[in-house]
């Protein structure tokens, strides 16, 4: 069964998975690029950069799990670029340059239409009207039985979270304070029943955890 | 100098502290409880119950260091016991028994005086009704230079990090997910500036943080 899973998405301390005041200067807010460090020093983070080198251990690991099996990517308008409102043109698309790192199918939720743009390397972009479950099944069908990756950004995974639609958790916890910012868990009661969270496991100068989704 | 430190807080996943809807036959919440098995398998933590074996590790290394150089301890009223308002009588003197595991002055913070009651083994509650930062005074001058010990609840930690009282705070991770209760950190922009984050220790199934404050 395809399952839709999210990966490396890291969390500050006090528990912020970007920091505030999100900008097309910081797009992971304020300090928020702190968050990632761990991930840019591993080998497959800095391939996915274009670049060479970087370490070979546990969080290079969970980086290259991370890609395992997936067959298309669902993410919110805000983790596809910093554009609100009305797309003004259809100048933008996405901070990744001309061959973004997906080379799948990726469906973006957004509340404005707009023609899906094909990336070199395989990436198409789709842009979704019509709400979570939708885009969700849409990146099914296109994963053609390959599981789906969720993006972000928070309120993208807030909102399949409280959905109940996420299979597979994996959040790195980074020594770092962000002092405010977007969390990803909000009060939800029900979450302790839903999820199951496997002991830590410590990588470099960073603690993954990995919550997976009880049995219905 | 004395410091004001906070020990062996443990946080779940999501976040929280204590569960939701605390009291009397849950005082961590439902579900609380579990945050803290990992204490109770440490030798020290065993010895606190008056128990004795458990692990001599990481973890029971972090439970004993939380003791040390401590000459006093503050604490606010629902970690006391769960007696709201006004005190009815003078029955109740907290979760410990007649021999409570502090060995020196405590300051219990709460809104209603009453008078100081003198337990077993060194322990001595006293009440403060002038807010935090005189019960911070009483305890530094009873604990005669060594340093001070914030115990909980949540709200009394959130309200010395917020003061900017705290000089160690040692945040444990556990690997549960409570779903709802009492957070530690509530937005403030400054404590990304104001503490620094060690990086994370692997313990037995947890992890351990250290945050102190950076040299004002």
């Amino acid at each position: 069964m395809s399952q839709l899973r999210v990966h490396n998405l890291t969390m500050s301390v006090d528990g912020y998975v970007a920091g505030p005041e999100q900008s097309l200067q910081h797009p992971l807010g304020v300090g928020g690029e702190r968050l990632h460090g761990w991930m840019f020093a591993t080998r497959a983070g800095r391939a996915m950069l274009g670049g060479e080198g970087g370490t070979a251990g546990v969080d290079d690991a969970f980086v290259v799990r991370g890609d395992v099996g997936v067959g298309a990517t669902v993410m919110g308008r805000n983790m596809f670029g910093p554009v609100r409102g009305p797309w003004p043109d259809e100048e933008w698309t996405g901070w990744w340059g001309p061959r973004p790192p997906y080379g799948h199918p990726v469906f973006v939720l957004t509340r404005h239409a707009r023609p899906s743009v094909t990336m070199e390397g395989g990436t198409v972009f789709h842009f979704v009207t019509d709400g979570p479950e939708s885009a969700l099944a849409r990146a099914r069908a296109a994963a053609g039985g390959a599981d789906v990756r969720l993006g972000g950004g928070a309120a993208t995974i807030r909102q399949y979270l409280a959905l109940g639609l996420v299979d597979h958790l994996h959040v790195v916890v980074a020594p770092v304070l962000l002092g405010d910012g977007e969390r990803i868990f909000e009060p939800a009661a029900d979450l302790a029943f839903r999820y199951e969270c496997a002991p830590p496991v410590a990588g470099d100068g960073v603690t993954h955890l990995v919550l997976t989704r009880r049995p219905r």
